[in-house]
Protein backbone atom coordinates (compact mmCIF):
# COMPACT_ATOMS: atom_id res chain seq x y z
CA UNK A 1 0.00 0.00 0.00
CA UNK A 2 1.38 3.49 -0.81
CA UNK A 3 1.72 5.43 2.94
CA UNK A 4 3.06 8.47 3.89
CA UNK A 5 4.60 9.15 7.21
CA UNK A 6 5.21 12.67 8.85
CA UNK A 7 7.23 13.45 11.90
CA UNK A 8 10.90 11.62 12.00
CA UNK A 9 10.84 11.92 15.63
CA UNK A 10 12.22 9.18 18.42
CA UNK A 11 8.94 7.53 17.97
CA UNK A 12 8.17 8.32 14.37
CA UNK A 13 12.01 7.84 12.53
CA UNK A 14 11.19 3.33 14.06
CA UNK A 15 7.38 3.37 13.10
CA UNK A 16 7.74 4.18 9.44
CA UNK A 17 10.54 2.23 9.41
CA UNK A 18 8.49 -0.96 10.04
CA UNK A 19 6.08 -0.08 8.04
CA UNK A 20 8.55 0.40 5.20
CA UNK A 21 10.32 -3.61 6.68
CA UNK A 22 6.46 -4.84 6.07
CA UNK A 23 7.05 -4.07 2.43
CA UNK A 24 5.06 -1.15 1.97
CA UNK A 25 5.75 2.02 -0.44
CA UNK A 26 6.39 4.68 2.27
CA UNK A 27 7.19 8.42 1.85
CA UNK A 28 8.09 10.27 4.59
CA UNK A 29 8.21 13.90 5.31
CA UNK A 30 9.73 15.75 8.20
CA UNK A 31 10.64 19.25 9.33
CA UNK A 32 14.59 18.51 9.39
CA UNK A 33 15.34 17.67 6.00
CA UNK A 34 18.26 15.73 6.87
CA UNK A 35 16.47 13.08 8.58
CA UNK A 36 14.17 12.16 6.57
CA UNK A 37 17.21 11.72 4.05
CA UNK A 38 18.77 9.48 7.15
CA UNK A 39 15.72 7.80 7.17
CA UNK A 40 15.29 7.08 3.29
CA UNK A 41 18.94 5.80 3.01
CA UNK A 42 18.35 3.44 6.14
CA UNK A 43 15.59 1.93 4.51
CA UNK A 44 15.03 2.82 1.28
CA UNK A 45 12.11 4.76 1.27
CA UNK A 46 11.72 8.22 -0.37
CA UNK A 47 11.06 11.41 1.17
CA UNK A 48 9.00 14.60 0.26
CA UNK A 49 9.95 18.48 1.07
CA UNK A 50 6.75 19.39 2.20
CA UNK A 51 3.48 17.49 3.89
CA UNK A 52 1.33 18.15 1.15
CA UNK A 53 4.07 16.19 -1.46
CA UNK A 54 4.65 13.12 1.23
CA UNK A 55 0.95 13.31 1.32
CA UNK A 56 0.03 12.82 -2.24
CA UNK A 57 -1.56 9.49 -3.66
CA UNK A 58 -0.69 8.04 -0.14
CA UNK A 59 -3.76 5.76 0.89
CA UNK A 60 -2.59 6.52 4.60
CA UNK A 61 -1.07 9.16 5.99
CA UNK A 62 0.21 8.61 9.23
CA UNK A 63 1.25 11.93 11.02
CA UNK A 64 3.32 11.74 14.36
CA UNK A 65 4.89 14.79 15.86
CA UNK A 66 5.30 16.93 18.84
CA UNK A 67 1.97 19.33 19.87
CA UNK A 68 -1.03 20.57 18.78
CA UNK A 69 0.75 23.65 16.71
CA UNK A 70 3.09 20.85 14.91
CA UNK A 71 -0.07 18.43 13.79
CA UNK A 72 -2.14 22.20 12.71
CA UNK A 73 0.98 22.74 10.87
CA UNK A 74 1.64 19.62 8.92
CA UNK A 75 -2.56 19.46 8.78
CA UNK A 76 -3.52 22.49 8.16
CA UNK A 77 -0.63 24.66 7.12
CA UNK A 78 0.44 26.23 3.83
CA UNK A 79 1.53 22.48 1.95
CA UNK A 80 0.38 20.61 4.64
CA UNK A 81 -1.27 17.29 4.60
CA UNK A 82 -4.62 17.93 3.84
CA UNK A 83 -4.24 19.87 0.62
CA UNK A 84 -3.19 17.42 -1.09
CA UNK A 85 -5.15 14.40 0.29
CA UNK A 86 -7.28 12.65 -2.15
CA UNK A 87 -10.80 11.49 -1.27
CA UNK A 88 -11.20 8.29 0.48
CA UNK A 89 -7.38 8.29 1.88
CA UNK A 90 -7.37 7.81 5.67
CA UNK A 91 -5.69 10.03 8.35
CA UNK A 92 -4.02 8.81 11.00
CA UNK A 93 -2.80 10.94 13.97
CA UNK A 94 -0.20 9.51 16.06
CA UNK A 95 0.44 13.09 17.90
CA UNK A 96 -0.59 12.78 21.80
CA UNK A 97 -3.04 15.86 21.00
CA UNK A 98 -6.03 17.41 22.81
CA UNK A 99 -9.23 15.73 22.55
CA UNK A 100 -10.45 19.06 20.69
CA UNK A 101 -8.17 19.20 18.11
CA UNK A 102 -8.68 15.21 17.16
CA UNK A 103 -12.85 16.30 17.04
CA UNK A 104 -11.40 19.34 14.77
CA UNK A 105 -9.84 17.26 12.40
CA UNK A 106 -12.08 14.66 11.80
CA UNK A 107 -14.08 17.34 11.02
CA UNK A 108 -12.10 19.01 8.09
CA UNK A 109 -11.94 15.19 6.68
CA UNK A 110 -15.36 14.69 6.74
CA UNK A 111 -15.75 17.83 4.77
CA UNK A 112 -12.95 16.22 2.27
CA UNK A 113 -14.55 12.38 2.46
CA UNK A 114 -11.05 11.78 4.25
CA UNK A 115 -11.48 9.22 6.97
CA UNK A 116 -9.87 10.47 10.13
CA UNK A 117 -8.13 8.52 13.52
CA UNK A 118 -7.05 9.40 16.63
CA UNK A 119 -4.82 7.40 17.88
CA UNK A 120 -1.73 8.47 20.02
CA UNK A 121 0.56 5.85 21.55
CA UNK A 122 2.51 4.80 24.37
CA UNK A 123 5.39 2.43 25.25
CA UNK A 124 8.27 4.55 24.44
CA UNK A 125 10.97 4.49 22.44
CA UNK A 126 11.83 1.39 23.26
CA UNK A 127 7.95 -0.05 22.45
CA UNK A 128 8.34 2.17 18.92
CA UNK A 129 11.97 0.62 18.22
CA UNK A 130 10.68 -2.94 18.84
CA UNK A 131 7.57 -2.43 17.22
CA UNK A 132 5.39 -3.22 20.84
CA UNK A 133 2.92 0.06 20.80
CA UNK A 134 0.17 0.06 22.43
CA UNK A 135 -2.16 2.05 20.61
CA UNK A 136 -5.37 3.88 21.62
CA UNK A 137 -7.90 4.75 18.75
CA UNK A 138 -10.92 6.87 18.20
CA UNK A 139 -12.81 7.06 14.99
CA UNK A 140 -14.94 4.60 12.98
CA UNK A 141 -15.01 1.02 13.11
CA UNK A 142 -14.70 0.26 9.69
CA UNK A 143 -11.55 3.17 9.21
CA UNK A 144 -10.39 1.41 12.54
CA UNK A 145 -10.55 -2.17 10.27
CA UNK A 146 -8.95 -1.34 7.41
CA UNK A 147 -6.00 0.39 9.02
CA UNK A 148 -5.56 -1.86 11.77
CA UNK A 149 -2.92 -4.28 9.76
CA UNK A 150 -0.83 -1.65 9.14
CA UNK A 151 -1.05 -0.72 12.47
CA UNK A 152 0.14 -3.76 13.92
CA UNK A 153 3.55 -3.44 12.10
CA UNK A 154 4.71 -1.82 15.09
CA UNK A 155 1.92 -1.85 17.92
CA UNK A 156 1.15 -5.04 19.95
CA UNK A 157 -1.88 -3.71 21.30
CA UNK A 158 -4.60 -1.69 19.03
CA UNK A 159 -8.15 -0.30 20.49
CA UNK A 160 -10.71 1.38 18.88
CA UNK A 161 -12.28 3.56 21.73
CA UNK A 162 -15.18 5.20 20.46
CA UNK A 163 -15.56 8.38 18.21
CA UNK A 164 -13.22 11.05 17.39
CA UNK A 165 -11.38 12.19 20.00
CA UNK A 166 -11.37 9.07 22.22
CA UNK A 167 -8.18 8.07 21.20
CA UNK A 168 -6.95 11.04 22.53
CA UNK A 169 -9.25 10.75 25.96
CA UNK A 170 -8.07 7.31 26.91
CA UNK A 171 -4.43 8.55 26.67
CA UNK A 172 -5.04 11.44 29.32
CA UNK A 173 -6.62 8.78 31.36
CA UNK A 174 -3.14 6.47 31.04
CA UNK A 175 -1.32 9.61 32.04
CA UNK A 176 -3.36 10.32 35.24
CA UNK A 177 -3.10 6.55 36.47
CA UNK A 178 1.16 7.37 36.12
CA UNK A 179 0.69 10.61 37.70
CA UNK A 180 -0.90 9.08 40.87
CA UNK A 181 1.22 5.98 40.64
CA UNK A 182 4.59 7.89 40.54
CA UNK A 183 3.75 10.41 43.06
CA UNK A 184 3.38 8.09 45.20
CA UNK A 185 5.65 5.57 44.48
CA UNK A 186 8.14 8.96 45.19
CA UNK A 187 6.79 9.56 48.76
CA UNK A 188 7.35 6.25 49.48
CA UNK A 189 11.16 5.52 48.53
CA UNK A 190 11.61 8.95 49.61
CA UNK A 191 10.07 8.06 53.13
CA UNK A 192 11.98 4.37 53.49
CA UNK A 193 15.05 6.20 52.28
CA UNK A 194 14.57 8.91 54.83
CA UNK A 195 13.67 5.94 57.93
CA UNK A 196 16.81 4.09 57.25
CA UNK A 197 15.60 1.37 55.49
CA UNK A 198 17.54 -0.50 52.34
CA UNK A 199 14.58 0.98 49.66
CA UNK A 200 15.92 -1.93 47.25
CA UNK A 201 15.24 -4.36 50.05
CA UNK A 202 11.94 -2.70 50.74
CA UNK A 203 10.37 -2.63 47.61
CA UNK A 204 11.69 -6.02 46.73
CA UNK A 205 9.66 -7.39 48.99
CA UNK A 206 6.37 -5.04 48.25
CA UNK A 207 6.55 -5.21 44.50
CA UNK A 208 4.68 -8.91 45.06
CA UNK A 209 1.41 -7.49 46.15
CA UNK A 210 -1.27 -4.67 46.20
CA UNK A 211 1.50 -2.12 45.66
CA UNK A 212 2.82 -3.43 42.60
CA UNK A 213 2.65 -1.73 39.87
CA UNK A 214 4.94 -1.41 36.29
CA UNK A 215 6.38 1.92 37.34
CA UNK A 216 7.57 0.19 40.82
CA UNK A 217 9.07 -2.56 39.01
CA UNK A 218 10.73 0.03 35.88
CA UNK A 219 11.60 2.86 37.82
CA UNK A 220 12.16 1.96 41.11
CA UNK A 221 15.96 1.19 40.71
CA UNK A 222 16.79 4.76 38.99
CA UNK A 223 14.63 6.70 41.14
CA UNK A 224 16.47 5.31 44.56
CA UNK A 225 19.57 5.93 42.45
CA UNK A 226 18.88 9.30 41.56
CA UNK A 227 18.83 8.76 38.03
CA UNK A 228 16.35 10.46 35.63
CA UNK A 229 18.79 11.04 32.60
CA UNK A 230 15.90 8.91 30.11
CA UNK A 231 12.55 7.42 29.21
CA UNK A 232 9.58 9.91 29.33
CA UNK A 233 10.67 13.79 29.59
CA UNK A 234 8.46 15.17 31.92
CA UNK A 235 8.14 18.03 29.52
CA UNK A 236 5.73 15.71 27.16
CA UNK A 237 3.95 14.93 30.50
CA UNK A 238 3.48 17.87 31.36
CA UNK A 239 1.88 18.53 27.70
CA UNK A 240 -0.14 15.67 28.43
CA UNK A 241 -1.82 15.82 32.04
CA UNK A 242 -2.79 19.66 30.62
CA UNK A 243 -5.14 18.39 27.85
CA UNK A 244 -6.32 16.10 30.93
CA UNK A 245 -6.61 19.32 33.36
CA UNK A 246 -8.37 21.30 30.29
CA UNK A 247 -10.79 18.45 30.05
CA UNK A 248 -11.58 18.51 33.92
CA UNK A 249 -11.95 22.24 33.68
CA UNK A 250 -14.32 21.88 30.27
CA UNK A 251 -16.36 19.19 31.90
CA UNK A 252 -16.12 19.90 35.58
CA UNK A 253 -14.44 16.41 36.40
CA UNK A 254 -12.69 16.55 39.69
CA UNK A 255 -8.60 15.88 39.31
CA UNK A 256 -6.88 16.84 42.47
CA UNK A 257 -4.09 14.73 42.69
CA UNK A 258 -3.50 15.27 38.93
CA UNK A 259 -3.40 19.19 39.31
CA UNK A 260 -1.03 18.57 42.28
CA UNK A 261 1.36 16.22 40.65
CA UNK A 262 1.32 18.90 37.03
CA UNK A 263 2.37 21.63 39.69
CA UNK A 264 5.59 19.34 40.78
CA UNK A 265 6.70 18.54 37.21
CA UNK A 266 5.80 21.91 36.43
CA UNK A 267 8.18 23.10 39.34
CA UNK A 268 11.26 20.59 38.35
CA UNK A 269 10.75 22.30 34.60
CA UNK A 270 11.30 25.09 35.56
CA UNK A 271 14.24 24.29 37.61
CA UNK A 272 15.84 22.92 34.27
CA UNK A 273 14.50 19.19 34.76
CA UNK A 274 12.28 19.36 31.72
CA UNK A 275 14.05 16.35 29.82
CA UNK A 276 14.18 14.19 32.81
CA UNK A 277 12.01 10.81 33.06
CA UNK A 278 8.46 11.30 34.72
CA UNK A 279 10.08 9.55 37.73
CA UNK A 280 12.16 12.24 38.24
CA UNK A 281 8.94 13.41 40.75
CA UNK A 282 11.16 12.24 43.64
CA UNK A 283 13.79 14.79 43.51
CA UNK A 284 11.01 17.88 45.04
CA UNK A 285 10.94 14.98 47.93
CA UNK A 286 14.67 14.87 48.40
CA UNK A 287 15.28 18.09 48.41
CA UNK A 288 12.55 18.92 51.45
CA UNK B 1 7.24 -26.70 67.85
CA UNK B 2 4.86 -25.55 70.91
CA UNK B 3 3.15 -22.07 69.35
CA UNK B 4 1.24 -19.74 70.62
CA UNK B 5 -1.58 -17.22 68.47
CA UNK B 6 -2.91 -14.40 69.71
CA UNK B 7 -5.93 -12.76 68.11
CA UNK B 8 -8.03 -15.03 65.54
CA UNK B 9 -9.75 -11.98 63.38
CA UNK B 10 -9.64 -12.40 59.79
CA UNK B 11 -6.26 -13.03 59.42
CA UNK B 12 -5.46 -14.68 62.43
CA UNK B 13 -7.60 -17.40 62.08
CA UNK B 14 -6.81 -18.38 59.11
CA UNK B 15 -2.81 -17.77 59.63
CA UNK B 16 -2.91 -20.32 63.24
CA UNK B 17 -4.70 -23.00 61.38
CA UNK B 18 -2.29 -22.83 59.07
CA UNK B 19 0.33 -23.28 61.64
CA UNK B 20 -1.59 -26.27 63.30
CA UNK B 21 -1.89 -27.79 59.84
CA UNK B 22 2.16 -28.28 60.15
CA UNK B 23 2.13 -29.84 62.88
CA UNK B 24 3.24 -27.74 65.25
CA UNK B 25 1.25 -27.40 68.72
CA UNK B 26 -0.27 -24.57 69.01
CA UNK B 27 -2.31 -22.88 71.78
CA UNK B 28 -4.37 -19.61 70.29
CA UNK B 29 -6.67 -16.57 72.50
CA UNK B 30 -8.87 -14.61 71.28
CA UNK B 31 -10.68 -11.84 73.12
CA UNK B 32 -14.07 -13.10 72.21
CA UNK B 33 -13.73 -16.52 73.66
CA UNK B 34 -16.67 -18.36 71.20
CA UNK B 35 -14.02 -17.50 68.47
CA UNK B 36 -11.34 -19.43 69.78
CA UNK B 37 -13.47 -22.42 70.89
CA UNK B 38 -14.51 -22.37 67.04
CA UNK B 39 -10.86 -22.39 66.29
CA UNK B 40 -9.64 -25.43 68.31
CA UNK B 41 -12.75 -27.19 67.54
CA UNK B 42 -12.13 -26.63 62.98
CA UNK B 43 -8.04 -27.41 64.17
CA UNK B 44 -8.01 -29.57 66.72
CA UNK B 45 -5.45 -27.02 68.57
CA UNK B 46 -6.18 -25.67 72.33
CA UNK B 47 -6.91 -22.52 73.47
CA UNK B 48 -6.44 -20.21 76.41
CA UNK B 49 -8.42 -17.71 78.76
CA UNK B 50 -5.67 -15.11 79.12
CA UNK B 51 -2.56 -14.36 76.30
CA UNK B 52 -0.42 -15.02 79.59
CA UNK B 53 -1.88 -18.51 79.79
CA UNK B 54 -1.50 -18.90 75.83
CA UNK B 55 2.39 -17.53 76.31
CA UNK B 56 3.00 -19.88 78.59
CA UNK B 57 5.78 -22.18 77.94
CA UNK B 58 5.44 -21.45 74.31
CA UNK B 59 8.72 -21.09 71.77
CA UNK B 60 7.39 -18.52 69.83
CA UNK B 61 4.15 -16.36 70.33
CA UNK B 62 2.22 -14.71 67.31
CA UNK B 63 0.22 -11.55 68.01
CA UNK B 64 -1.78 -10.46 64.94
CA UNK B 65 -4.77 -7.90 66.89
CA UNK B 66 -5.99 -4.85 65.90
CA UNK B 67 -4.54 -1.55 67.07
CA UNK B 68 -1.28 0.07 69.04
CA UNK B 69 -3.97 -0.40 71.87
CA UNK B 70 -4.88 -4.22 71.44
CA UNK B 71 -1.14 -4.74 70.93
CA UNK B 72 -0.35 -3.14 74.01
CA UNK B 73 -3.08 -4.97 76.07
CA UNK B 74 -2.18 -8.39 75.06
CA UNK B 75 1.18 -7.88 75.56
CA UNK B 76 1.91 -5.65 78.49
CA UNK B 77 -1.32 -5.46 80.05
CA UNK B 78 -2.91 -7.66 82.87
CA UNK B 79 -2.21 -11.41 81.66
CA UNK B 80 -0.64 -10.06 78.90
CA UNK B 81 1.87 -12.56 77.00
CA UNK B 82 4.90 -10.81 78.12
CA UNK B 83 3.98 -11.56 81.91
CA UNK B 84 4.04 -15.35 80.92
CA UNK B 85 7.20 -15.58 78.60
CA UNK B 86 9.95 -17.45 79.32
CA UNK B 87 13.35 -15.89 78.76
CA UNK B 88 14.84 -17.08 75.08
CA UNK B 89 10.99 -17.21 73.57
CA UNK B 90 10.34 -15.42 70.33
CA UNK B 91 7.45 -12.69 70.03
CA UNK B 92 6.47 -11.86 66.90
CA UNK B 93 4.07 -9.21 66.57
CA UNK B 94 1.51 -9.59 62.77
CA UNK B 95 0.00 -6.54 63.58
CA UNK B 96 0.36 -3.40 61.38
CA UNK B 97 1.34 -0.73 64.21
CA UNK B 98 3.41 2.28 64.68
CA UNK B 99 7.18 1.58 64.29
CA UNK B 100 7.84 3.41 67.72
CA UNK B 101 5.30 0.42 68.99
CA UNK B 102 7.77 -1.94 67.88
CA UNK B 103 10.84 -0.33 69.22
CA UNK B 104 9.25 0.04 72.76
CA UNK B 105 8.17 -3.96 72.80
CA UNK B 106 11.30 -4.45 71.56
CA UNK B 107 12.83 -2.97 74.94
CA UNK B 108 10.84 -4.73 76.51
CA UNK B 109 11.84 -7.86 75.09
CA UNK B 110 15.40 -7.35 75.45
CA UNK B 111 15.06 -6.79 79.16
CA UNK B 112 13.28 -9.78 79.74
CA UNK B 113 15.82 -12.09 77.38
CA UNK B 114 13.03 -12.42 74.80
CA UNK B 115 13.61 -12.10 70.87
CA UNK B 116 10.85 -9.78 69.10
CA UNK B 117 10.31 -9.10 65.12
CA UNK B 118 7.73 -6.99 63.97
CA UNK B 119 6.52 -8.56 61.09
CA UNK B 120 2.87 -6.99 59.61
CA UNK B 121 1.41 -8.39 56.86
CA UNK B 122 0.43 -7.79 53.58
CA UNK B 123 -2.31 -10.18 51.00
CA UNK B 124 -4.98 -9.40 53.00
CA UNK B 125 -7.87 -12.40 54.19
CA UNK B 126 -7.53 -14.23 50.68
CA UNK B 127 -3.33 -14.35 51.54
CA UNK B 128 -4.17 -15.43 54.97
CA UNK B 129 -6.43 -18.30 54.06
CA UNK B 130 -3.63 -19.46 50.85
CA UNK B 131 -0.54 -19.29 52.99
CA UNK B 132 0.30 -16.46 50.65
CA UNK B 133 1.09 -13.64 52.54
CA UNK B 134 3.96 -11.34 52.23
CA UNK B 135 5.17 -10.36 55.44
CA UNK B 136 7.71 -7.61 55.81
CA UNK B 137 10.15 -7.63 59.52
CA UNK B 138 12.16 -5.74 61.60
CA UNK B 139 14.58 -7.48 64.37
CA UNK B 140 17.86 -9.87 64.47
CA UNK B 141 19.11 -11.73 61.93
CA UNK B 142 19.49 -14.49 63.96
CA UNK B 143 15.68 -14.67 65.03
CA UNK B 144 14.48 -14.00 62.07
CA UNK B 145 16.23 -17.34 60.43
CA UNK B 146 14.45 -19.21 63.68
CA UNK B 147 11.32 -18.07 62.79
CA UNK B 148 11.52 -18.32 58.91
CA UNK B 149 10.49 -21.72 59.08
CA UNK B 150 7.44 -21.31 60.42
CA UNK B 151 6.21 -18.31 58.89
CA UNK B 152 6.61 -20.24 55.44
CA UNK B 153 3.59 -21.81 56.76
CA UNK B 154 1.59 -18.59 55.35
CA UNK B 155 3.61 -16.67 53.61
CA UNK B 156 4.52 -16.91 50.28
CA UNK B 157 7.45 -14.06 50.81
CA UNK B 158 9.73 -13.08 54.14
CA UNK B 159 11.77 -10.31 54.22
CA UNK B 160 14.04 -9.36 56.88
CA UNK B 161 14.54 -5.27 56.42
CA UNK B 162 16.57 -3.99 59.39
CA UNK B 163 16.59 -3.59 63.06
CA UNK B 164 13.10 -3.76 65.24
CA UNK B 165 10.64 -1.08 63.25
CA UNK B 166 12.16 -1.73 60.05
CA UNK B 167 8.92 -4.52 59.20
CA UNK B 168 6.20 -1.21 60.41
CA UNK B 169 8.22 1.27 58.25
CA UNK B 170 8.31 -0.92 55.11
CA UNK B 171 4.13 -1.47 56.03
CA UNK B 172 3.70 2.21 55.37
CA UNK B 173 5.98 2.22 52.30
CA UNK B 174 3.27 -0.27 51.37
CA UNK B 175 0.92 1.92 52.18
CA UNK B 176 2.26 5.45 50.38
CA UNK B 177 2.52 3.17 47.18
CA UNK B 178 -1.13 2.23 47.09
CA UNK B 179 -2.79 5.56 48.22
CA UNK B 180 -1.04 6.91 45.30
CA UNK B 181 -2.21 4.02 42.71
CA UNK B 182 -5.66 4.06 44.07
CA UNK B 183 -5.91 7.70 43.98
CA UNK B 184 -4.71 7.88 39.98
CA UNK B 185 -6.71 5.28 39.01
CA UNK B 186 -10.38 7.01 40.53
CA UNK B 187 -8.98 10.15 39.01
CA UNK B 188 -8.43 8.55 35.51
CA UNK B 189 -12.00 6.43 35.76
CA UNK B 190 -13.96 9.20 36.78
CA UNK B 191 -12.27 10.80 33.57
CA UNK B 192 -13.27 8.42 31.66
CA UNK B 193 -16.44 7.51 32.62
CA UNK B 194 -17.56 11.41 32.36
CA UNK B 195 -15.61 11.70 29.41
CA UNK B 196 -18.19 8.91 27.71
CA UNK B 197 -15.54 6.57 27.05
CA UNK B 198 -15.84 2.90 27.76
CA UNK B 199 -14.00 2.64 31.05
CA UNK B 200 -13.40 -1.03 31.09
CA UNK B 201 -12.34 -1.17 27.14
CA UNK B 202 -9.89 1.87 28.04
CA UNK B 203 -8.55 -0.06 31.25
CA UNK B 204 -7.91 -2.71 29.09
CA UNK B 205 -5.91 -1.82 26.94
CA UNK B 206 -3.59 0.67 28.97
CA UNK B 207 -3.33 -2.08 31.22
CA UNK B 208 -0.26 -3.59 29.16
CA UNK B 209 1.98 -0.56 29.53
CA UNK B 210 2.91 2.55 32.23
CA UNK B 211 0.13 2.84 33.82
CA UNK B 212 -0.35 -0.65 34.83
CA UNK B 213 -0.72 -1.93 38.62
CA UNK B 214 -2.05 -4.66 40.87
CA UNK B 215 -5.11 -2.24 41.49
CA UNK B 216 -5.64 -1.62 38.05
CA UNK B 217 -5.89 -5.70 37.46
CA UNK B 218 -7.82 -6.48 40.92
CA UNK B 219 -9.78 -3.50 41.47
CA UNK B 220 -10.77 -1.16 37.79
CA UNK B 221 -13.79 -3.46 37.39
CA UNK B 222 -15.57 -3.12 40.81
CA UNK B 223 -14.97 0.37 41.11
CA UNK B 224 -16.35 0.70 37.50
CA UNK B 225 -19.50 -0.76 39.04
CA UNK B 226 -19.12 1.03 42.09
CA UNK B 227 -18.71 -1.86 44.50
CA UNK B 228 -16.33 -1.76 47.38
CA UNK B 229 -18.29 -4.12 50.00
CA UNK B 230 -14.91 -6.08 50.07
CA UNK B 231 -11.44 -6.02 50.12
CA UNK B 232 -8.97 -4.04 52.77
CA UNK B 233 -11.58 -1.71 54.85
CA UNK B 234 -10.28 1.95 54.43
CA UNK B 235 -10.82 2.44 58.27
CA UNK B 236 -7.51 0.35 58.24
CA UNK B 237 -6.04 2.10 55.45
CA UNK B 238 -6.70 5.39 57.48
CA UNK B 239 -4.85 3.74 60.85
CA UNK B 240 -1.97 3.14 58.54
CA UNK B 241 -1.42 6.22 56.73
CA UNK B 242 -1.28 7.85 59.96
CA UNK B 243 1.54 6.03 61.15
CA UNK B 244 3.28 6.94 58.00
CA UNK B 245 2.06 10.26 58.74
CA UNK B 246 3.17 10.27 62.33
CA UNK B 247 6.71 9.20 61.10
CA UNK B 248 6.82 11.46 58.31
CA UNK B 249 5.91 14.74 60.89
CA UNK B 250 8.58 13.42 63.40
CA UNK B 251 11.43 13.03 61.03
CA UNK B 252 10.32 16.29 58.46
CA UNK B 253 9.64 13.79 55.62
CA UNK B 254 7.42 15.44 53.27
CA UNK B 255 4.10 12.95 52.06
CA UNK B 256 1.60 15.74 50.56
CA UNK B 257 0.06 13.13 48.12
CA UNK B 258 -0.64 10.85 51.15
CA UNK B 259 -1.69 13.37 53.69
CA UNK B 260 -4.12 14.55 50.55
CA UNK B 261 -5.51 10.75 50.23
CA UNK B 262 -5.48 10.75 53.81
CA UNK B 263 -8.00 13.40 54.13
CA UNK B 264 -9.89 11.90 51.50
CA UNK B 265 -10.80 8.35 52.93
CA UNK B 266 -11.45 10.56 56.43
CA UNK B 267 -14.34 12.02 54.64
CA UNK B 268 -15.65 8.44 53.08
CA UNK B 269 -15.26 6.93 56.98
CA UNK B 270 -16.92 10.35 58.04
CA UNK B 271 -20.21 9.53 56.02
CA UNK B 272 -20.40 5.84 56.82
CA UNK B 273 -17.94 4.05 54.70
CA UNK B 274 -15.59 2.52 56.59
CA UNK B 275 -15.47 -0.74 55.78
CA UNK B 276 -15.40 -0.08 52.17
CA UNK B 277 -12.25 -1.43 50.15
CA UNK B 278 -9.90 1.58 49.50
CA UNK B 279 -10.58 1.50 45.75
CA UNK B 280 -13.44 3.45 47.35
CA UNK B 281 -11.84 6.37 47.10
CA UNK B 282 -13.81 7.08 43.37
CA UNK B 283 -16.84 7.63 45.07
CA UNK B 284 -15.55 10.98 46.18
CA UNK B 285 -15.44 11.99 42.90
CA UNK B 286 -18.60 10.62 41.43
CA UNK B 287 -20.53 12.76 43.58
CA UNK B 288 -18.57 15.78 42.63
Amino acid sequence: MKLSFIGLGVMGYPMAGHLKKAGHDVCVYNRTTEKAQAWAKEYGGSYAPTPADAAQNADVIFVCVGNDDDVRSVIFGENGALSATGANAILVDHTTTSALLAREINEACIAKDIKFLDAPVSGGQAGAENGALTIMIGGEPETYSNVEPILNCYAKKTKLLGPAGSGQLAKMVNQICIAGVVQGLSEAINFAQRSGLDADAVIEVISKGAAQSWQMENRSSTMIKNEFDFGFALDWMIKDLGFALDEGDKNNIALPMTKLVDSYYKEIQKNGGGRWDTSALITLLNKK
